[in-house]
C-alpha cells in the first residue's frame, strides 16, 4: 500500500494536465520555463522577459522573495519584485512562476503569479504546504535537498489534501558526497515518479549542477528521460547576477539549447510550441519551400 | 572570512550560557530534556513529567504541533497540547522545550514554553527563523538532514541576527546511505561546533538513531564528545505511542541512563544537577557518612 | 593544478578514441555493450549473444567472476565462464568486456576478453590497477560507490601511468541516501567527466537503477548528455538470473532500446552502426527506394 | 534471517576474544593501537614505538604499504618499512598491525605483523578477504567508505568463512555530505554491531574525523559507546608527516588522551591496562599510600 494515495498513479493511467496561459503542464508539449535566479530591477527583467519570450519561452520565473543561506545575502526585492514579474507577464504574455516563503504573501504572490514556487528548503514546511493546498493556484513542488522520492510525494500529497489538484513536481538535484557539481541530479527520479504519479515531472538542470557548462547536456538527458519540462536560469550577465551567477546561462546559451532539445523531444514524441518568431520565421520557411517544390527542375 | 560573525566563536573563547528555570545551558552542568515525542493526552503527560523529574530530568519535552511526513499522521494536540504543556510545567516546575511550526502560533507558544524548537525540516524555514528572532525565548534550533554545519551555524545566525542571543544548536542525526539507523548521529560535530561557536550543542540520540536500544549509549557518546546536553524520548508505553515508539526509552530505561551518564559527565568535566529525590538520598547518605567517620576505631 | 596529469584534458582537446574489433570507442559513434550480468551456461550465452548481435549490440559483456556481497553468492563459472566467452567471441565477432577481480588471472583473463573490467568495489584496488597498466587490453573502469569524480580520475591514472593508454570510464550510479533505486546515476558526471578529461565515458543504466523499467530512460538521457556508449545488461529470463534480475532488460526491451536511442544520438551528432541485419534491411529498403525513385511519375 | 552466519551474535551472547600478545582484544580491557600513519624511516620510528609504550598503547600501527588516491603520493616504505615494523615489535615487545594491500604478499606481511589490516578501499576486495581467510593472523578489517553496515559484517563473513575466526571491525567514518570532518564517524555503528555481531569493534577517530582537534573528543565517545578498543594516528612531527598530517596527534597529545581515556573506560566499566612505567608509578604510589595509611593519626 502506497503512503500517498491522490498523488498516485491510477490504473487508468491518466496524467494531470494543468494548463497556464497558452501552455499545458504534463501534456505532450515540453514545457520551459526560464529566467533570472532572482529580478534584480525591472528594466533588466522586462528585457530579458522579451528576449526569452523570442528565444521560445514557455514561462517566466524570477525570484522576488529569495530564501539564501547566509542572513546577510540578497533577499530578493519583495512587493516591488511581484510588481516587476505583473508587469513582464502584461509585456509578455507568457505566465510567470515565483517562488512563495511565508503563507502570509499568498495573497500578494497570487496576484502577480500563475505558478507559486515551493523552494527546496521548504518541501517539508507542512504550514505553507497545507496554505498552498487552499490557494487557487497550481504549486510547482522543488524536491527538498535530501528528500527521498516518497518524502517528495507525500509533500505534494499534502497540497492535493487540502483541495488543490495542480501540482507541478521539479528535481533540482539532491545532495550527495560528490562536491565537484553543486548537487546531483538523480535522473532516474524523473521516470520513476512519472510511473509512481500522475503528476507532472520538470527538471531544474541549473540547481542540480551549479555549473552553466553542464546545464545543456543535463536538460538534454532531462528531456531524454521524459521529463515534462524544464527550468533554466538565464541571466543577462551571470558575472554580475546578485545570486546563482556561475549557473546561469547567457541568452545567447539558452537560445542554443532551445535548438538542441528540439530534436531530443521530438525522440521522445515531445513537442516543443515555437515562438511566435520562429512560428513566422517558418512559415516564410514553408513559403519558401513551396515555391521551390513548385518550380520546374525541382529535385 | 566566517560566513557567520553572531554565531562565531570570539577570541575571549567565552560561551553563551543559557538560563532557564534552574538550570543553566551552556555552562558546566550536563542538561537533560527528556518527554514523549508528543503530547497524547493529559493525564498520561502529567504523570510521565513527574516521574520524569524525580529521576533527575532538567527540561520536559513534548510536541504538540507536530511536522509529519505524511499528511495523515497524526499531527499532536495542537493548543490542546499546549496547555498540557503549561500544566505539566506549573506541576513539576520543570521548564518545556516544544516546537513551533508556524509563525502565527509564536504567541501562544510562547505562553506555554520556556524555549522554542525548531524542527530538522524548519532548519531553513528562513521566515520563522526571523520571527523566532523577534521572540522573547530561547530557541532549540536541530540541525536539518543534510544541513552541513556551516548552514546550520547560518540558520542560528539568522535568529541571532534579528535580535535573540539565545540558540542551543541541537544535533539529531544526519540522512546518509546507512538504513541500520534511522540517522546517522555526526558525533564529531559535537567537538567541531564547540570549536566554532559559543552557542551550546545538545544532542538527541533518540532520533539520531531511530532504534531504544542505541539510545543509551549515543547519548553516553555525546556527553563524552563535550554535549552541553541530551534530549531524550521517553514514554510510558512506547508501542503504543502515536509517533516514534520504537525510538523511545521506557521510564525505566531513562533513570538507568540517568545513572550511566553521572560517571561519563564527571569524566569530562561536567556535573549532573541531582533531581530532589536523589538530594534527599545523598543527604542521608552524607549524614550517615558522617556519624560513621565520626565514629572512632573507623577505617 | 589538477592532481592527475595522463587523465586530464589537454589543451588541443584531443579525445582517446579506443579500437576494438570494428567499433571505436571514444569517437563519434554510440558504442553500447549489451549482456547478461554473469555468464550462466555456454549455451543459453551464445543464443543470447547471437541475438544481441542481430540487435545491434557492438560488444558483449558477462561476468565469469562475479565481486559478490555475500561469500554464499553465486560467484561466476570462473575459468569455464571465460571459455564461454571466448566461444561468443568467435561464432558471433564481437568483442568481450569481462570484469577482473584477481591480478593473477590477468593472463587467462586476457586470453579471452577484448577489454577488462574493474568494477565499483575495486576502483581503488590500487594493486589491480597497476597491473592493468601493463596489461595490454582496454580497462573499463567503472566508478566506485562513493567516489568523487577526482577520485575517479585518479584511479584511471594509475593506469595511464602504468603504461596502458586505453581506459574507458563508467559511470554507474552512486550510493546516495535515495533507496528507491538501486543507486543515483550521477548523469551530470557525463559532461563534466568529458570537459575534464580526454578518456571516454560511458554509463550503466542497469546497475545505476537497478529496475528494468528505468533502464531505456536512462540510457536515453546519457546518450542525451553525451556518452560515448552504454553498458546494458540483458538476460533471456531475467526472473531465473542469478544475479542481478530485477535490472536486466528481456531480449525484445534491448531491441526496442536500441531503436529509441538512434533519434537521440543523431540529435547529439553521433551515429549509431547498425547490426548486419539492419544494414541488409537498409541496403534493401535503399534499393527499393531508388528503384521506386528512379520510376517515372515519382513525387 | 541474517544474511550473515557466522559473524552474527549467538543467542548465547559469547564474544570473540583475540589473544595478541598481552592484550585481549574483544574483552574487559579497552585496547589503544597507536602509531603513525606510515612508517617513514628506522629511527624516527623505533623511537616513537618506545615513546607510545611507555605511554600506554597496547598495539603499534604503521603502514610499509599504503593505498593512496592518487599513483604519485608517498606510498610507503614497502619490504623495507615491514623490517622496520619488525624491529619495533621486538624492541618494544608490542604487537603490530599493519595493512595488507595485496594478497602475494601474505607471507612477508606475516611475518612482521600480528594483525593484518584492511583498508576501506579494499574492504570489498574479496580476493584478498578469502586469502586472509587462510591466513593464520588476525585481521582487523576497516569499514568501507560507503559500506553499509550489513555489507561491513558480510566482509568479515568471507574471511570467517574461509577459516580465520578472528576478525577485528574498526569504524573510521562514513562517507557523507559533509565536508567539514574528513569523514563522519558513525558512532550508533559501535553499539549496533556488537548487538549483531560477537567480534570486537574499535574506531579510528584519526581518519574518522581528519583533525587532530577532533581527535580526543571522537576518542572518548567511542569509548564510551562501548568500543573495543582505538586506533589512533600519532607523529612525531605532523606537519612534516608524509600523510595524514592534520590529524596526526603528537605524543604530548597521546599521553592527554590516554589519561582522559581511563575515567570513560571506567564508567563503561572497561579496564584500561597500564605501561610499564604507569604501572612502577603506581606501585610506588600505593606503596606510599600504605606507609601512609599505616601511619597513626590518618584520616
Amino acid at each position: 500500500m502506497k503512503s500517498y494515495k491522490l498523488a498516485a498513479r491510477t490504473c487508468s493511467g491518466e496524467r494531470t494536465m494543468i494548463r497556464v496561459g497558452e501552455v499545458t503542464i504534463g501534456g505532450p508539449e515540453l514545457v520551459v520555463i526560464a529566467g533570472p535566479c532572482a529580478v534584480e530591477g525591472r528594466e533588466a527583467y522586462l528585457q530579458l522577459a522579451l528576449q526569452l519570450k523570442e528565444m521560445g519561452a514557455h514561462l517566466l520565473r524570477g525570484g522576488a522573495f529569495k530564501p539564501r543561506t547566509s542572513p546577510y545575502s540578497f533577499k530578493g526585492l519583495g512587493r516591488e519584485g511581484l510588481e516587476i514579474l505583473a508587469e513582464a507577464r502584461r509585456v509578455t504574455g507568457l505566465p510567470v512562476v515565483t517562488e512563495i516563503l511565508d503563507a502570509r504573501d499568498l495573497e500578494a504572490v497570487s496576484a502577480c503569479a500563475d505558478i507559486l514556487q515551493v523552494g527546496s528548503r521548504n518541501m517539508q514546511n507542512f504550514t505553507l504546504l497545507q496554505e498552498l493546498g487552499r490557494a487557487g493556484r497550481p504549486v510547482l513542488l522543488k524536491r527538498g535537498l535530501s528528500a527521498t522520492i516518497e518524502e517528495w510525494l507525500l509533500a505534494a500529497e499534502y497540497i492535493l489534501a487540502a483541495g488543490n489538484p495542480n501540482v507541478i513536481l521539479c528535481e533540482r538535484g539532491i545532495r550527495t558526497f560528490e562536491t565537484a557539481t553543486r548537487n546531483t541530479v538523480d535522473i532516474g527520479a524523473v521516470p520513476l515518479v512519472r510511473e509512481l504519479s500522475h503528476l507532472p515531472v520538470i527538471v531544474d538542470p541549473s540547481h542540480a549542477t551549479g555549473r552553466r557548462r553542464l546545464v545543456p547536456p543535463v536538460a538534454r538527458a532531462a528531456v531524454a528521460a521524459g521529463a515534462d519540462g524544464l527550468m533554466i536560469e538565464v541571466h543577462q550577465n551571470p558575472d554580475l547576477a546578485l545570486s546563482d551567477g556561475p549557473q546561469s546561462l547567457h541568452p545567447e546559451g539558452f537560445q542554443k539549447l532551445m535548438q538542441e532539445l528540439r530534436p531530443i523531444a521530438a525522440a521522445v514524441g515531445r513537442e516543443v510550441r515555437l515562438s511566435k518568431k520562429e512560428n513566422n520565421q517558418l512559415a516564410v520557411d514553408t513559403a519558401a519551400t513551396r515555391l521551390l517544390s513548385d518550380s520546374p527542375g525541382d529535385i
